[in-house]
């Protein structure tokens, strides 16, 4: 059995994440099982600056590497989970709360997560940080002009909302608040996916892998 | 890569689980990869029946046996994801019904998920099987006459509803369906805690053990 040094503050900071688990087993020995360190890894970023392609796009490297991950997809969470919330900010606010949480049994299991949302508030995002626990938090800014994201519309959401037929778009009558010391920054109107899912892999790897310490 | 035979009426039956994973990794090569079943074990019974003390104790046989296992935690939900949620019917379908999408996102990662929710209606467990998949669900009823179980009160709630400081009790003013077929039943009342364990470890096994079919 592996005997981890860690001070008792370390240990105790965050007790809600710590007292999940059923006492026989722990955080930790769950995390020699899977030979990886649990982090969720945050894209935030407008509509359409490629935040679902990129967390695809990891996802696939890091799996090939035998990590085990998670992908939360915004659609599937709003058709499921989330199927009762709306746009408006306090829906937004309780949506990412709900992730959150969810996010914090899948990390508690000792898996990596990976997941694109919006995320428009600086608020929401500490809120999300708290809830997982700081040090198990990656935030990942995709960063995109507005007026690219609406030269691509992926989506068709920006045709849509100059026509009038959506409302609470981020970026234009919803707020986006860029982060202000994200752990990672990828340029997505600079570089293109390649560098990007490079850049990002090499970044995400030395937080994820397994260490003894 | 190893090609699964399966019918296309049984693959799209239940259309919402299999959408859930982005197009390069299936439920099924998760299955290869964690080397075993993933169900939803789902303990039912009355307060005081047992329902913890046997997802504990049969985690620590699964999980010593290699299995990968995530306990849901009532108490810990209740805090966590749900502390939003109180006593009420609806409240309680909502709980139920949040945990039933999170559980089916654990077993879209190839996890075994254990859980001891009361579950007091025949509709909500039809709910939650309905969510999850009704191939996946697998229903455990912890058979307890109410006499036995107040006789226990491990966690006092009997007596603070006998001295009306907690409403909405179920079995008292608040309603338990007994299941009519669950997949296993143990009878807390009349085996020890060693026999139930022994029983559902073999019942349970048969059902997450990985197969080439």
């Amino acid at each position: 059995m592996i005997k981890l040094h860690r001070t008792k503050a370390e240990k105790y900071k965050n007790p809600r994440v710590w007292s999940d688990f059923n006492s026989f087993i722990r955080r930790n020995r769950r995390r020699f099982l899977v030979r990886q360190k649990p982090r969720i890894i945050w894209f935030t970023g407008l509509s359409g600056s490629g935040k679902t392609t990129l967390v695809d796009a990891l996802n696939k490297v890091v799996l090939s590497k035998g990590y085990f991950t998670k992908v939360f997809d915004g659609d599937v969470i709003r058709t499921g989970l989330n199927h009762d919330l709306g746009f408006s900010m306090e829906d937004r606010t309780e949506n990412i709360r709900r992730i959150a949480e969810v996010g914090r049994m899948f990390l508690d299991s000792g898996l990596v997560v990976l997941c694109g949302f919006i995320t428009p508030t600086i608020e929401m995002r500490e809120m999300a940080r708290n809830i997982v626990g700081p040090d198990r938090f990656v935030e990942v800014h995709v960063n995109c002009p507005i007026e690219i994201c609406e030269l691509r519309d992926v989506k068709g959401l920006y045709k849509k909302y100059r026509e009038g037929k959506i409302k609470n778009f981020t970026g234009f009558d919803s707020v986006y608040e860029s982060p202000e010391n994200p752990d990672i920054e990828v340029r997505t109107d600079l570089w293109d996916i390649e560098k990007c899912t490079r850049y990002l892999t090499r970044r995400v790897l030395r937080k994820i892998k397994f260490s003894w310490t």
